[in-house]
């Protein structure tokens, strides 16, 4: 009981963020989203760093469960559903807003440290998920031996990131990428025979 | 001689960009950095947003002629030297604080149209240059055949975006991505063969 109002609060950032984006974000809109007084939210948090700070690590919390029921049994299928997750998924409908304030959050960091290391929790999830996937899938036989697990990780965590910010930036729809990111799976990724090993 | 002044101006902004960041950039500040006063930059832009557009058309001349410069003859040399300009080049040692400021005219792209067009204007011009050069291989048969063209320049496009994204937002040095994208090229773009088209 003690931490729910911290939580309703915490919630009540993320759609003011949604509404406002990141540079505008005042503790008075986060204050009239969640039907409170700004005392109350101070009572909570000493300052709207100190807040944001926290709902970053709720969001890697949620993040982390996000990536965690992508779902999928094989290594195939839970890379795809990766995928789906990072370059699709519109669950509440409001990720473009989401999207367009994160990066507005992005472009905050190298002045914040505090937000610096969020983000680097985020990216590193990210990577070592799709790792893991990688290196279960070659284990199994159902991608190439010769990927290395690092690296394609690597290349695949700057392609997400990179799809997000284009979308945002540039007006590149993301989901264009997830034809392409499924065609790289298809072509490079997979082992040729069924149970791969192909050289 | 007539647009000499202009000239100075855009180059004073880039520098006044690099050392004060985009969200934070004045008129005043730029003036300082042209050694004028802020009246005379008036004479020439009429306001700070008017300014920072010319300053966008600017560089994307100066990138047209980056990229064209990139060097390289054959197209995988020429692949070589766009991932070596795009991930690796600081040749002024200000890169850094160059793409800190950009990631925030990024972050600002959805709120103003006119930094949008320009921003996504740079991402075409540099998915084509990937399209053009992987098109230019596979014809001289240097790339495998079945490397889709049009896909694999997205997949670069959004990789290399990232790869900045990264770098300013979680400090992930984007030449660790060099290579990373050196060793997709070696073994996925390249043809097995010395003619190429092996399958």
């Amino acid at each position: 009981m003690e931490d729910e109002p911290a939580t309703e609060i915490l919630h009540a950032t993320y759609r003011a963020l949604c509404e406002h984006g990141y540079a505008n974000l005042t503790v008075q809109d986060i204050a009239a989203e969640a039907d409170r007084s700004t005392a109350s939210i101070h009572y909570h948090y000493d300052d709207k760093d100190q807040l944001f700070v926290a709902f970053l690590d709720y969001l890697y919390d949620r993040y982390t469960e996000r990536l965690a029921d992508a779902g999928g049994d094989s290594p195939r299928e839970r890379l795809d559903a990766l995928f789906e997750v990072s370059c699709r998924a519109d669950p509440d409908g409001q990720q473009q807003a989401f999207r367009t304030a994160m990066l507005e959050v992005m472009a905050q960091a190298p002045y914040d440290d505090a937000i610096r290391e969020r983000l680097a929790e985020f990216d590193t999830l990210l990577f070592e998920r799709f790792q893991e996937i990688l290196e279960a899938g070659i284990e199994t036989g159902a991608f190439d031996e010769r990927v290395d697990p690092a690296a394609a990780a690597e290349f695949l965590t700057a392609t997400i990131t990179g799809a997000h910010t284009r979308e945002i930036a540039t007006g590149t729809p993301s989901d264009r990428l997830y034809a392409t990111v499924t065609q790289y799976t298809e072509r490079h990724l997979l082992a040729e025979g069924p149970t791969g090993g192909a050289d």
